[in-house]
């Protein structure tokens, strides 16, 4: 049976299948959503508006007989954060119950009456509109949990408390194995594009659906096997290599090292108790307290490289679930926090409250520059999250991220770009990352173009992350590469093997030509990232963004960064060089 | 003696006088701080780093003798509520006393040491820095007061507190003839960037400074007695006319029966309750309570228009001065507040704290509509006025203005255009005005090219508020000869007497030509004009603004407003229209 289109219409409460149109065909999770959203959403609409939509869509070979690690869920949507085109993506258990349902993508339009919520039941027979009376006001853990006491083992996508209050930093949860909330399609608000549609949740039951057709076997299996030799060869996502023995946090001493990490709301690139909120720091508590499967958890079925934790407590209860690098910067060196135990308790505060971490770390740390708090202040920062869970005025503030914060404090420090606060990697230290950061259509997102693999982490050769050389070329090919993966539904970290090993990169592009029976090879890849990126990229100039808005802040041009003491120096006109090619004829 | 540049450094607190260079030698009030601005502040910079200035200038006749209604100072700066440039001048004592010290414009930069506050003392003798210890958070009517009894008869130039929290709705104050504050430079948050200065007031003693040089005494003399008579012929400006008897409020019952006052958020064009906040009523409780004086009042000396007024209590004593038009339609039809007496003391709050009161009441409005307050609740608008002073985290999203307070609310009908809130006039119902909002450099701003004037006042013409015809053309026109005037120094109201008085027109010219000894004639007014408004545009495209900045909000393409039921319908191309002669060659 051919994929179809599910749209929700939350205005009449109907919903309907259609097939999908031949201009879509080719596409799945970001070029999916990225297509839907540019062909269906007026760029200059009010994100918070009627004429927004969110769209949902499982990548090419989500829910394809053991593909590895294929767990991602595409979202996209019209950003509150940004303004322009967002697309986020998050592990799971949607992606590959999505996909089994034999839906190419959701589309959740239209607004419901003033004050009414749903919970959306999507299942081989269509979708139930029940009320969702029962979960509001309720964190994620609490919904999660409610959902499965009537819909087990299902997938359960959903927003908390800062999505009803369509704050711009409410993300979008789906829940883990282990039906815990914390996968998140986190970044640029679309937990309130959510809401606007008045939807709470939506609980997927892949029960019954029609699984996906696999158009040449043979290819998909030949390809499947090449990737999935790759990864457990590669030092990085090989079973005990560094992520799966320390999760992403592992890269907390390795930016440290480089003088990268950035620290105290971006005034330096080292912190000095960096090793106490390192990988190594969590997967030592997870061996002492937590025992077997702490270290080593995996996010969604089918992962391989399994790089997640779950934190435990002094008793080995699990606290969250889980700490990433992101995270364990964003609350820890960012703050100049060094507890692991308050950076695990505020990422459970996230993950309930629905809010991106990333955004809600930097938060704190601009209220800290803003003299609300001082800098490692644990407790402190601690309780603004409930300041948000209660949409306090101080909580609105902050649920709305850093740019919000700044100008309610008057900061003028601010580490964003396109309204977006910038990860966990300095661009003054990392210039290609400042790129990628600079000149992704997302908003400063690592995950766009992530040039820390060949900068840091010696994937794909070795650069200087001080140099500006050649990082334009770098961050676009990154960045299509990335386009290319995040449509296929495998998760971001194969990029580490296929960069380093031939046939990672082949198996890739062959496993997704044989699920969809497209022509496509490793030499299609960037080309093809490169048409999502040229159609995201348009969608925003619509919006009204120009050159103006792929720049760094001003401070990162006058401030010198220690320990290596670099400003920002990559010029106007590399940045500009990087999306030159949108309006010549063809793609580059 | 040549008029001079005073240029105040507030990182080494020292001033030194410069000769106005040959580049700006032909400026002055808006041209001159524009052109300030435009050639000495990045476009990029953060509004409130260290990059930006506040640049002040007395127009080209300011100081003349006897030059009617000719106390305007223009205030320039990159703007921290638009992010583009901002020119917003004010009435009182200043521009008189700034023009008699032989300045042309006096340019603030730098920042001092943090937690440093200054009064800058400007004299004949240059620049005293004075701790303002004594006055910080306090409020202009204390500031005022405290500088009088120091510098008595002064200019008083200052922020409330809300520019010590360096709020995007703070406004710069003037004090009045009478030593209140309430001449605002209100709009675009200008108050901020003179915070992020360390400057909380500014004392300008003109005592033996050297006073105006005029050019050409019998032109001067001949100009300003062709303006002066067309000032007093005119229905609208002459004693006892519109504009004298009842203030600028005369327009709320106009405007409520054209159905194009804005009601409740712009959800709506008549306000049942005008009657009740109109010029009428205001020079009703006037005469009964105040007595002589108490209407048509001067906010300047030399002022012959007179359109202020001094609202009384029950006892008789001043709650404030003045009530606008735009302050009680913003505090009133805009909120559906209709008691007289919490709009007087909403605007002295707004006059004290240091707020722009459109943008106040806006917000006001906005937070009622996103369920913080009901509409008509004018106990509890007031109260919020409080909580900026305080600065509570709910004052500081209210002290942003309406954008920063609609994202905290979700609220999605926001009528903004570049961040900046409308003002009394709805754009579907008076379309001109409606382009002028949409297509100005300044954010939507009824008086950066007036329309109102033949589209509801029938000055220079009668034409149909409701029709799109023509209005492109309209508005640019009233925006350039607007850019002229906001240069001269003359109040904008003279604009009703020379558009419908030819001698008044030229007049005008001929004062300008006879104080600079510039050959300028009536004809050259709007090409003037069209020079500023160029310099504007481009300061805001080298800060990403684009066409699609020039747009009113989504929702008035969408929603009807009664009681006409009419939408925008002017199109992006009619917008566009208005300013494309930018990029040719010449103005055209």
């Amino acid at each position: 049976m051919a994929k179809r289109i599910l749209r929700i219409n939350m205005t009449e409460l109907k919903a309907a299948y259609e097939p999908v149109p031949e201009k879509w065909a080719r596409w799945a999770g970001r070029g999916l959503t990225t297509s839907i959203v540019c062909d269906e959403i007026d760029p200059m609409c009010h994100p918070l508006g009627p004429n927004n939509k969110v769209v949902i869509a499982p990548g090419w070979v989500s829910g394809s007989p053991a593909a590895p690690s294929s767990g991602r869920t595409s979202f996209g949507a019209k950003s509150p954060l940004t303004g322009g085109i967002k697309e986020s993506n998050a592990g799971g258990l949607s992606s590959q119950m999505i996909a089994k349902l034999g839906l190419a993508a959701i589309i959740v339009e239209g607004t419901p009456a003033k004050g009414s919520w749903y919970t959306l039941v999507v299942s081989k027979d269509g979708v139930k509109f029940e009320s969702a009376s029962d979960l509001m006001g309720k964190g994620m853990y609490e919904v999660d949990e409610l959902l499965w006491k009537k819909y087990p083992k299902t997938a359960v996508i959903g927003i908390g408390q800062a999505g009803e209050m369509k704050l711009s930093n409410a993300g979008i949860s789906v829940n883990d194995p282990e039906n815990k909330p914390g996968r998140y399609a986190g970044r640029g608000g679309l937990g309130a594009v959510m809401a606007v549609r008045g939807v709470k949740a939506m609980v997927i039951v892949d029960e019954g659906g029609p699984g996906v057709e696999i158009a040449n076997q043979d290819l998909f299996k030949q390809g499947r096997k090449k990737l999935t030799e790759s990864i457990q060869e590669h030092g990085l996502t090989k079973k005990g290599g560094g992520l799966n023995a320390f999760g992403t946090a592992v890269l907390v001493n390795i930016l440290n090292e480089a003088g990268g990490l950035p620290t105290r709301n971006f005034s330096a690139g080292q912190f000095e108790a960096a090793a106490k909120i390192s990988g190594e720091a969590i997967a030592e508590v997870c061996e002492k307290r937590g025992g077997e499967g702490t270290m080593g958890h995996g996010c969604h079925p089918g992962c391989i490289i399994k790089c997640s934790n779950i934190y435990p407590d002094a008793s080995g209860e699990a606290i969250v679930s889980c700490i990433e690098y992101e995270t364990t910067w964003a609350m820890g060196a960012n703050c100049g926090i060094e507890d692991l135990e308050f950076i695990a308790k505020m990422t459970r505060e996230c993950n309930d409250i629905g809010l991106d971490t990333i955004e809600a770390g930097n938060t704190v740390a601009i209220a800290m520059e803003g003299g609300l708090l001082e800098f490692g202040d644990a407790e402190g920062a601690f309780k603004t999250f409930d300041e948000i869970r209660k949409g306090t005025p101080l909580g609105r503030i902050l649920g709305q991220g850093v740019e919000a914060t700044a100008k309610a404090f008057g900061v003028s420090r601010v580490p964003t770009v396109k309204g977006q606060s910038m990860p966990a990697y300095e661009p003054r230290a990392v210039k290609g990352i400042g790129v990628t950061y600079a000149t992704t259509p997302m908003g400063a997102d690592h995950t766009a173009g992530y040039t820390i693999a060949p900068e840091i982490a010696g994937v794909s050769g070795k650069l200087d992350p001080l140099s500006d050389e050649g990082k334009a070329e770098l961050s676009l090919t990154f960045q299509a590469a990335t386009a290319f993966i995040d449509s296929t539904g495998y998760c971001l970290f194969i990029a580490f093997p296929i960069l380093d090993i031939a046939k990672g990169w082949e198996g890739m592009a062959e496993s997704v030509a044989g699920v969809t029976g497209l022509n496509i090879t490793g030499a299609d890849v960037v080309p093809i990232g490169k048409e999502i990126l040229k159609m995201e990229r348009l969608f925003n100039e619509k919006a009204g963004f120009t050159a103006e808005d792929d720049r760094p802040p001003e401070f990162m041009r006058e401030e010198s960064l220690p320990p290596h003491n670099v400003k920002w120096t990559i010029t106007d006109e590399q940045l500009d060089s990087v999306f030159g090619w949108v309006h010549e004829g063809q793609p580059a």
